[in-house]
């Protein structure tokens, strides 16, 4: 399955809102570059491959409208400052040096199809490493909805249902936002893949049962050392994960590799407002004027991840991705 | 502060529904045993202790209308089998070999105001193994509308906060049912104590920043050699307190105990239903059909506790309970 969650349609970006996942399949109709950064902040569009493609054509209608695209560039980026993805695409439409909008959806098109096919080969990757008949635990949602194609994380659970490597997958739910209840979930059903959903808090609990065999996650931004920044709860899995002896394996295209940033103190973390973890649905939780620490993400240290999967292989310590880099940029 | 959050009116058990809080303050009217199994089983009253006195109270109310005590208790203690103290309460009335309303509320009664006492003393050794200006982490809610009284972990903190040895607390929201954003949240900002509230998978993250003193919580049932069972993440919170270095206590007065089971396999933990994970409010968050796994609780070996809190003092490996426990028998 590719569900399409981004589709660009001359004028608009259409976008599937999925906050609203999976109770609406509400699809919005972004005519302006501000529109398209509204909806990257609110996380109507996330995933980091996925916000780089939106911000893509976010400058696509910046030029559609006659305006400079450098000041816009920034804002972009801006709006969610720790995925890689996202300074990644926009870098690759201003090497273009071009306003021309065919131009900008014409690469942006192809970024699209590069995630695409770089997800195929994290998948075959990635499923050889899981045992036959493997329960796999993931996070957060890296299926079609974050990423374009079968996704990173959730590509290689396609991919090893497919082949009798997965047989089962426990998909931690992901608060605040709930991506994993929600977007994987609903991908996993489609797709026929046999799962339950667990509060964050179960996961340590499953692995002390010997009833996870391997941890597959996604990735926002990976530093050259192997450091990973991705959603809040995954530096929590690895060291439960570790502690355990069960395998911790990051998926991500190079796209994600960021070789400026050797270390994961350098990584800046966005911190989200309170009102994500007190409030559902724009119903209170808790009492009023109640103040959330909600980090976005948090850093997972190379140490703790047995390894990292790319398009072009299966990566371990020490990290050397120089080579995968440069065939990205 | 002490909220009490269950009160004997004479021919009902009238409850403070905390499903409902902080939203509402509705008090529910009890007028059967079958009634109070229902608000227990239903967790419009929960927390060891108070569940405890609730099954008292039932008991009282099945001698009000003739019922024959001993079914009535082994429903009761079936209600949820996990915490401890709802045995103990149940056995305390049965003790007295009289369906005389009078005799068994008075009973009841002083279960209450014992566990009060309890918690004071709990209270007052748990504040001061910690250090001055701490911030302390906790999970779940462990205080008065727990157990009658200041509660466990959280009358550590209300006598840390009292003594300047507590200087913040970080209340784990606690999913699925919110316990430390709804009602812990609610008692804190009662009282003045600074806090945040976090996603349970935000705790590794402030742990590895040095963010997190000691990690404080109470228990649903002890065995004998310091095994614990408490709400689902305790465990996890055990195991990244031992990797980051953080102290990790547990609070319970000595009714939590059970030295009939010597090892953490021998406790039974209650199983909820997937609803509690996949739906809020009755509105439906994951897609149709989708199974949680929803452990209501988990079990921290004694090895990964720092040391336990009882009324008799500070508990550390290896366990020897055997005193503390016959004073509650």
């Amino acid at each position: 399955m590719a569900i399409r969650a981004l589709i660009w349609s001359g004028d608009a970006l259409r976008l599937l809102d999925q906050r609203e996942l999976p109770r609406r399949e509400r699809w919005l109709q972004l005519r302006s570059w501000q529109e398209v950064a509204e909806a990257i902040r609110g996380m109507a569009v996330r995933g980091a491959p996925s916000v780089g493609i939106a911000a893509g054509y976010a400058l696509a209608l910046a030029a559609l409208h006659g305006e400079a695209l450098s000041p816009v560039a920034d804002e972009l980026v801006a709006t969610r400052p720790t995925g890689a993805n996202l300074h990644g695409a926009v870098r690759r439409v201003l090497a273009l040096d071009s306003a021309d909008v065919d131009a900008i959806v014409r690469e942006v098109r192809t970024i699209e199809s590069e995630e695409s096919e770089r997800n195929e080969a994290i998948s075959r990757f990635g499923a050889e490493l899981l045992p036959r008949g493997s329960t796999v635990m993931t996070l957060c949602n890296t299926g079609s909805l974050a990423t374009p194609g079968l996704g990173t994380a959730l590509g290689i659970i396609r991919h090893g249902h497919a082949t009798g490597r997965v047989e089962f997958v426990v998909a931690c739910e992901t608060r605040p936002l709930l991506q994993g209840l929600r977007l994987t979930a609903w991908e996993l059903q489609q797709d026929g893949i046999p799962f339950a959903v667990i509060a964050e808090s179960a996961a340590a609990d499953l692995m002390r049962k010997g009833r996870i065999d391997a941890v597959v996650v996604g990735a926002d931004r990976i530093a050259a050392n192997g450091d990973t920044a991705n959603k809040i709860g995954t530096y929590m899995l690895a060291v439960l994960a570790r502690h355990h002896g069960v395998q911790f394996y990051v998926a991500a295209p190079s796209t994600t590799l960021d070789l400026t940033i050797s270390h994961r103190d350098q990584i800046p973390v966005e911190v989200r407002p309170s009102e994500e973890v007190t409030t559902f649905g724009g119903v209170p939780l808790a009492p009023p004027d109640v103040a959330a620490i909600n980090p976005a993400f948090d850093v997972t240290p190379a140490e703790l991840i047995t390894a990292i999967i790319t398009e072009h292989g299966v990566h371990r310590a020490p990290y050397a991705f120089e080579a995968a880099a440069v065939s990205a940029s």
